[in-house]
């Protein structure tokens, strides 16, 4: 490892500058899965690479069937220096309740929240435009330093990220040798806590489903036909209230094949973390765990599988009251994996459950909407490690290896299709709101963010 | 009863003139929702006062905060004849949408169908004025002929039937004394079928509702909380999916308190009428009964109660899919009852059945959505029979007595409200396509109508 203090001080004095780009990019209302914001798509993505231009990166926007790639290239300081692939996405998710922003969502700002605490607000701040320029913000202050690069960089930004990615998988099929690296560096995950940096090793799988019922042809007035027609609400209700039995667990057949007990060192890791129920649940105003009874909640959110409905809709939601009986009902359901889980399987069999509920003269339509497998890293790779080391640095508390709720299909692409392991590093809070109206991002974490790539990279080419 | 062939004749007679004067009254654009109709709600109700007064009746337009009512009055042939209040709506559904017409709503027409068949097209042709002015060309023909009318005679148009009867309840209880009668005539109903004459004994109650269920204080990535966080669409769907059984039984405690069985005989005459679930759902694209299992489509629809969702929607709906657990998630449910069934206690034991579902940390609100009993008048009463037998005599088949399916709040405020029950005749038919474009009323509806009205008020004057 080099002496980093140049380049962290460099970092430290770019800060404003920093963030007048990532404000730039901020602005431009790159929502993937809305169609009406497709041009907006493209021009972020001319925005990185004509930024990342400047920092000397051979940087190219690369069209897909959907919203368009970025890769950038970057050689390393020397010919034996890793090469890495840093993964973001410059897309972001709709603003809808739109009234209940504070400020305009494409309008970021900084506030300031006393005690020297900052936000940055505003769609996409978290998840995926803030943490993603931390790291081209720790190469440009390497750049300015040292005019090199520790590692061999190799970037790519997606535009898909938050509506199932259709291109990816094709995209790096056709594009394998020119993006494979030796590891790739994953930036779309949380710390621990305010003071405690994570790397995540352990990502659940995802599966998206759309499910659409049809009874009659046409909307039915429930007076006539109430008590006789059948009610796609009901055949729908019905059908997701059996997903869950009274402990929580999930009723499909054969669901928890692959799902494999959590190892007991880990989980008294998990155990020191002190999080309780509250702790996770309070902040959003709940209190009683909803899953699998005698389970941590970081177990139910880590290390167990969940069958969530997501939206439900049918009949008549408009003002006052109309008694009608729906002529469909629409459900988006998804699954989140864990272990050895087969996506196709789930969907299989969630569909056939579904049709069993489904009356004879009913129908029943699907529609997914992606599927990706659990991801497992060795907790102790020493790529893992160095990351471990470098981030305990630079924050208040040493890092910690976790687990994620969420899924990052990515990882499990990268994992098949290109041989890549990926270290998951990224510097959200659970409070950032993502997905939700008044996203933000700690000033803190854009800031130390920074600092921690550069760190990182420091120890990646040692 | 007098002989009634004099009369009979005049109305054949005045066919011509009957018709010219309900397409006046048809091209009144009396659109009572839309508040761009309001000052063609009022013609229609000046029109029909000054119709009235030419037949001898004392009337008056009888303003209200909404749309005006027409109330007239006549007295019987005898001091002894009894005293009916006739009702009946001049106010109509608005036409959109407008391009599915055949021909333009307002202006209406005679359309021969070959066979003999002839129809009348237009805007409330069928729903209400072709039925209201039936009652009214009876009443001329007895006045033609006779110079007297058989029965007193009430009447009582409403303008705000098609846009939730606002004025209602308050005119009525203003206007108690003046408007109370020994029973109520209403035509606003249809017949069994085109040859079959029906009065409808039994009417439905309705209980409407409105449920919100909120879970955390904000919209929730189910990557970071599923598993651990409740979602109010589960706990929705739960509740909701509990209501029936798997018999098709409503589970709500006490539910069924004050449903009485169909008596014998009835159930006998309506299966008689030969409807079977092929005939009723066959029409709409269904061919299974989905309510209580043993019972004909005929008994569920007019003689059980129900639970119907007629509206759901929480969490993302839009296109593409979002991994979100939602905040709150809504509901519109309504209850059809028969027999005694208390609408308020059916409200409070929902009430009480979905508050025990709802989490500890979640909560639950409701919203009222009117509330009426259902409707039973003695199947064997005088009056049902005397109208039963002069309806028998002018059709090609007997008249039947019916239940129905919907709900006609009227006749529970007349019973209420002026202690008085209803007798519920009317001529359309199930393809009248009333609140939808090209709607018609049969020629032979408006003819034979009005001839039957001269019959009944024979029958009830005996």
């Amino acid at each position: 490892m080099t002496d980093v203090t140049p380049v962290l001080s460099r970092a430290d004095q770019n800060l404003g500058s920093s963030l007048d780009r990532l404000f730039e990019l901020l602005r431009i209302k790159s929502i993937s899965t809305d169609p009406a914001y497709k041009a907006e798509c493209h021009t972020a993505a001319e925005w990185l690479v004509a930024y990342l231009k400047t920092l000397g990166f051979e940087a190219s926007v690369r069209d897909t069937p959907g919203h368009p790639m970025v890769v950038a290239h970057h050689s390393g300081a020397s010919a034996d220096a890793p090469h890495v692939l840093f993964y973001g996405h410059y897309d972001v998710q709709p603003v809808d309740p739109i009234e209940l922003w504070d400020n305009d969502p494409f309008e970021p700002a900084i506030k300031d929240m006393g005690n020297g605490r900052k936000i940055l607000t505003g769609r996409g701040t978290a998840d995926d435009k803030g943490q993603l320029m931390t790291f081209v913000e720790a190469c440009r202050a390497y750049k300015e330093v040292n005019s090199a690069l520790p590692c061999r960089i190799t970037i790519l930004f997606e535009g898909e990220e938050e509506s199932g990615s259709p291109s990816l998988k094709p995209f790096l099929e056709a594009n394998a040798t020119e993006l494979k690296a030796d590891y790739a560096l994953v930036c779309d995950t949380g710390m621990w806590d305010r003071e405690t940096p994570a790397i995540a090793a352990a990502l659940r799988g995802l599966v998206g489903e759309e499910v659409v019922v049809t009874a009659a042809d046409r909307d039915l007035h429930s007076g006539l036909f109430g008590g006789a027609a059948a009610n796609p609400i009901h055949v729908l209700t019905t059908a997701l209230a059996g997903l869950h039995d009274e402990t929580g667990r999930i009723t499909l057949e054969n669901f928890y094949e692959g799902v494999e007990e959590t190892p007991a060192n880990i989980k008294a890791s998990w155990e020191k973390l002190g999080q309780s129920a509250e702790d996770l649940l309070g902040q959003v105003g709940l209190s009683v765990p909803s899953g699998e009874k005698g389970r941590s909640v970081l177990e139910l959110t880590w290390a167990r599988p969940t069958a969530e409905v997501n939206g439900i809709w049918g009949g008549y939601t408009g003002e006052g009251f109309k008694t009608v009986i729906a002529a469909k009902a629409s459900a988006k359901v998804s699954f989140r994996l864990v272990g050895k889980q087969d996506p196709a399987k789930i969907r299989e069999t969630f569909r056939n459950y579904v049709r069993s509920k489904v009356p004879a003269d009913c129908s029943v339509e699907f529609h997914a909407h992606g599927a990706s497998p659990a991801i497992h890293l060795a907790y102790d790779s020493p790529v893992i490690t160095k990351a471990k080391n470098a981030l305990s640095d630079e924050w208040p508390k040493p890092a910690v290896v976790i687990g994620m709720g969420g899924s990052i299909p990515i990882v499990g692409d990268f994992q098949r299709m290109l041989g890549m392991e990926s270290l998951l590093v990224g510097f959200g809070l659970a409070d950032d709101r993502i997905h939700s109206p008044n996203e933000k991002y700690e000033l803190a974490s854009y800031h130390k963010g920074i600092r921690s790539w550069v760190r990182i990279l420091d120890a990646l080419a040692a």
